[in-house]
């Protein structure tokens, strides 16, 4: 049933078929097996190709468990832990990714009803990507502009019915469809990613995801006492998740480039003898070795990651926010670093093995095609980075304030002796010493965040 | 008979179909209109299909003309012309791409039969990659080992008939299949890519292609006086084609990356207005116009090379060979930075159009699949980057011996001046004049050059 060898030949109605398969013998499998989620989180991942249940399991649930209150989580989650119903995620839009506060779907309270009007004012408001949308979701949590009274209380999370449970088709002022073919053979065409338009639709007051800010019957917007800052921890949680994948993709390609270059012979034999293994030659080792290194790096990173996750979300708990930006720096920085670093790194690999590695059979085509989104999805690489590069220049300009830097920031208090340090790096074995590598480390980074810092001081507007 | 919006969606054996039926049209619309075969290759290119009539003839029909004696060419090109055959170009192994000295294939010269035998004395020799090979191919121009008296004479070309021109079955001792799926929905999906087999073939011996090497009724092997540096012409030819190629690609990527950034909006609106075009971020702008550039560059460097094979062309056609080295040099460097510029400038341009770019809709992700083999065939990039290196380490060591650098290296002559050359730029508006940018990359290159030279002295094996 998790065949797999046939995908790249396979055309998109029977690619997706397949999927559906195996997503149905995966679900057998992990009731017959008793299978924590944890386990069955597992199992899908082996299965090892994109599916809705990623999305129901891996966006949808934690939706609800996050933002939903506690009668909100009693209802919608046993019915969704028995995949009685199916739910996607629909955030972003046609006309807006990066950009969440500007989303135009609207829902306008109406208090004759006691219901909201979800609607798509606008065509760049269809919603756009929600992977199982396509053909597979009944429910979505769906993110549009509170308006209550004409006043706009901007993003809220909607729990929303899309198709009926008895003949799967889409209700009234629900226009549903598949956005279509994506990078690859098979990659995430496995995935119903889809697009929804709402004509007016009405939801019962009670599925707006109320946790942190509730609409009361009388149409009052009210704010809980639950930190707003819990939200930052789920986007933590995501982007950890991300760099761990990241190494195991890495660890794939060059796991393949490697083998490769150990069977692949070419050029320079002795005497009429074999040709040289291609992994012997200094520039097959250049390129190939800093991503065996990187692919172990990445591992480790993604480990101290779930570390730093665990201990921000033990802090925000205790209503203690103070590593809350240093850990979304450091996540958001390390998910562009090592997403953009995978994904260069997959594409090396795969012309590192030369012709071979064009074809699917080699596998590295496939994986490449399924990997690079994580450069754009859950935050563009190149925006996370201005993100960091803003902590970073905030954190240099409150040292005079005598804020104290904390976390991976905290060399930044010894700013004034970093300026001046110079390396008493002598021969090449100094550099086998950690605590060398780190201050050098350090001391570039503060030289380059004061001088960034110093820079953009002569602009007013920051874009110039 | 065109259309080509649904080619992401058809399985293999439907996309192959379309190929064929775009093919026959195509040769239908030449005859019709009596294009010549400039016209002709324009056609096929508008088509925008790689097909196996690209093999046919763009290496079969040439490699005839080039290396065929001229009753040769008055057997077969008019067959070839009239598409009576079709032909690959079988030269790449399973073993064996970049090294062509190292291909295993036999061609033994049967005296008593003046014949040759053809054969695949081992997996490693099969054919691996031919075009049109898989399933359309009649014909090959297959290399391989000459083989007389036991004597090993190199490799040749050889006239191989693949399969039957009745019922097109595979003739006796000729196994044959497709190699199968490569990266991208479309991309050379659309071609027959093929593994081939001889199992002991016999030819004539007039199907040797004898115009630079000849074998007699005897088996005596005798050389024309025709240049062996006539092939060299031929490789400046077909990578002038790749760079021409290069700036039609990557102009492509960047017009859909542009005309997306100036629809796009993203964050920064004024009082409740517009969002900002994406165009107008500088972090969009620093990679999207480099590129832009470059589209430009390219096209124009490959109208230099067009005019630099005509004059290599002309000077080895009145045994003048003083200009071939560094005319190869030029091709392998630009074939090498152009193609690699390119490939990854397309994946830029597709994560500079965010989620859409992923979209195969947005025409980026085909554009790349279909792209990205350049890199390796007709010489890998690492490889022939190498090659340019020797030329230049090897133009330094003989600027001692008073051999005068010609072309593109002859500024190496000023070696000295160079070495001591200090620029005297004092303003942003002095690097506008031509002959400051000039001057700065002939030192900066004469550096480079010297310091790798005296580097890889101190090495006995160049490996090291």
């Amino acid at each position: 049933a998790f065949r797999k060898d046939d995908r790249a030949t396979l055309d998109r109605k029977e690619l997706f078929k397949n999927t559906l398969r195996k997503a149905a013998y995966a679900w057998k499998r992990i009731n017959e097996l008793r299978l924590n989620e944890q386990e069955a989180y597992k199992l899908r991942s082996f299965v090892d190709q994109a599916a809705f249940t990623d999305l129901h399991w891996g966006m949808f649930v934690p939706a609800i468990q996050g933002q939903g209150t506690d009668e909100q989580q009693q209802k919608w989650l046993p019915l969704a832990y028995r995949m009685q119903i199916i739910g996607c995620y629909a955030q972003t839009e046609l006309g807006h990714g990066s950009n969440v506060q500007g989303l135009e779907t609207t829902a306008t309270f109406d208090p004759k009803t006691d219901e909201f009007v979800i609607h798509s004012p606008t065509l760049t408001s269809s919603k756009w990507w929600p992977g199982g949308l396509g053909k597979i979701s009944t429910h979505a949590v769906a993110y549009a502009r509170l308006i209550i009274g004409g006043e706009d209380h901007g993003v809220h999370g909607f729990i929303v019915q899309l198709r009926s449970l008895d003949d799967h088709l889409p209700l009234p002022g629900i226009t549903i469809g598949d956005i279509g073919m994506k990078f690859g053979n098979a990659a995430y065409n496995t995935m119903d990613n889809g697009v929804l338009r709402f004509d007016h639709v009405r939801i019962p007051r009670n599925q707006m995801l109320m946790r942190v800010s509730q609409v009361t019957r009388e149409g009052k917007y009210v704010r809980s006492n639950v930190p707003r800052q819990l939200v930052y921890g789920t986007m933590v949680n995501v982007r950890q998740k991300i760099v761990a994948d990241a190494s195991v993709a890495l660890s794939r390609a060059v796991c393949i480039a490697t083998r490769y270059s150990a069977v692949r012979r070419q050029f320079g034999s002795h005497n009429g003898g074999l040709e040289t293994q291609v992994i012997d030659y200094k520039t097959q080792q250049a390129r190939l070795f800093p991503l065996l290194a990187s692919a172990y790096a990445f591992r480790f990173v993604g480990g101290w990651l779930k570390w730093l996750y665990m201990d921000v979300t033990e802090r925000l708990q205790a209503n203690d926010f103070s590593t809350l930006p240093e850990a979304h720096a450091c996540t958001a920085g390390l998910k562009s670093l090592t997403t953009t670093a995978t994904a260069d790194g997959i594409e090396e690999c795969r012309k590192l093995c030369g012709g071979h590695g064009y074809l699917c059979s080699s596998g590295l085509p496939e994986l490449f095609a399924v990997y690079v989104p994580a450069c754009t999805y859950e935050g563009d690489n190149i925006v996370l980075l201005l993100q960091v590069a803003r902590h970073l220049v905030k954190t240099v300009s409150q040292l005079d304030s005598g804020n104290k830097p904390v976390g991976t920031t905290a060399y930044m208090a010894r700013v004034e002796q970093l300026m001046q340090y110079h390396s008493n790096v002598e021969k090449a074995e100094d550099w086998l010493k950690p605590n060398v590598v780190l201050e050098a480390f350090e001391a570039r980074a503060a030289r380059m965040s004061v001088a960034c810092a110093q820079n953009l001081s002569k602009f007013a507007n920051p874009e110039q």
